[in-house]
């Protein structure tokens, strides 16, 4: 495998990645960004294995995918790694994303810092309730969600975020996909369906519990 | 494998039961709940697939950790499938969570209506900013995080649900796991740290975003 920065994008194009793999890039994402912001310079995989709680092995197998990082002997150059990974996960360029749903879970989102602080700008905001459409939030105008798709002519997002009650899912995934959105995340406890070429994760935050009842109740 | 029905949590903890297992498992319930609810009797592990996005040789896979499910030929009956699930997951028992931190995303969390629907009832929220201790929001009280421990020695809560601040994380963990709160699910964007036998489930939006980005950048 070609291991020149510019061939990492290929790379990853001609074998299909799974799925866990990319979750794991962005947690070891994390902790070279911690270790750099810490000061330190270089880390063997073990060191990242020890902050990121998933094993070393993995870690190098899941980098193996994009090509072939770090010095034996050495580890990696922290600095490196981050812009490596950063580069595999498409975070080089900033991205511009629509929320639907202004409600509690809406507003929260709009002044959640994680998502400026690592390039995820929400640059309009959309709901249906006429009290909340043309307020601002965290300096975001909030439009009806009729006019989504003339809003996002100009913008031209494609990421959106979904946090409407779960009967408004289907219809916002739809309306998001019509104005040119490709890739959505659901809050929505709900099932969503969408065409080959547009991605969703559904953030189903009531699963994070029943995960952690599994151990609860394992223990 | 004995495949009685008492045996089932007893043979989860002979073998190690991988992580993304169990999260996949909380998808098949999902699945299996929206199956009962359609008034679907049985179902195949295709078509369980077909709803999840998870193929079916690995659904098979994951539910063989805990025994033997459905009949050859026939399939699953869905009301047994769910059951099941939800004897593996702890879900046949209420669990009480308390909710640290009651700004946007906790007051969002507040008012989830996946949380109740799925047996997690918020019994009590913590903040240390004045203005909100004292204040009932959703039938909830929001009491000062100095009284967690208090608090919690009547309700005895097991679960706690961390929406502080960063910088305020750690310190609200180290709060629950001394109130006796064994499982948590953090909001923060940071990474905490618990003493062997805590569990913990860090919920990092912007890393589901990151993983969106990876699919778009991918295309």
């Amino acid at each position: 495998m070609d291991t020149t920065p510019n061939s990492l994008e290929d790379a990853a194009n001609l074998v299909k990645v799974p799925q866990p793999t990319i979750e794991r890039l962005s947690a070891y994402l994390q902790c070279v960004r911690g270790m750099r912001a810490d000061g330190v310079p270089t880390a063997s995989s073990t060191e990242i294995a020890q902050r990121t709680g998933i094993n070393a092995a993995q870690f190098r197998k899941d980098l193996s995918y994009f090509g072939e990082f770090g010095t034996p002997g050495l580890g990696y150059d922290v600095a490196d790694l981050e812009a490596h990974l950063s580069r595999i996960m498409g975070l080089d360029a900033r991205h511009d994303v629509l929320l639907v749903g202004a409600g509690n879970l809406g507003s929260a989102l709009l002044s959640y810092p994680g998502f400026p602080e690592r390039g995820f700008h929400i640059v309009a905001a959309f709901d249906s309730e006429p009290q909340r459409v043309g307020q601002v939030l965290n300096g975001c105008t909030i439009y009806h969600i009729d006019d989504l798709a003339k809003v996002n002519s100009a913008l031209n997002a494609q990421v959106g975020v979904i946090a409407v009650p779960r009967v408004a899912a289907q219809e916002t995934v739809d309306k998001l996909v019509a104005a040119g959105v490709q890739a959505i995340l659901n809050f929505a406890p709900v099932t969503i369906l969408v065409r080959p070429g547009i991605v969703v994760r559904n953030v189903d935050l009531t699963s994070q519990l029943e995960v952690l009842s599994y151990y609860l109740s394992a223990q």
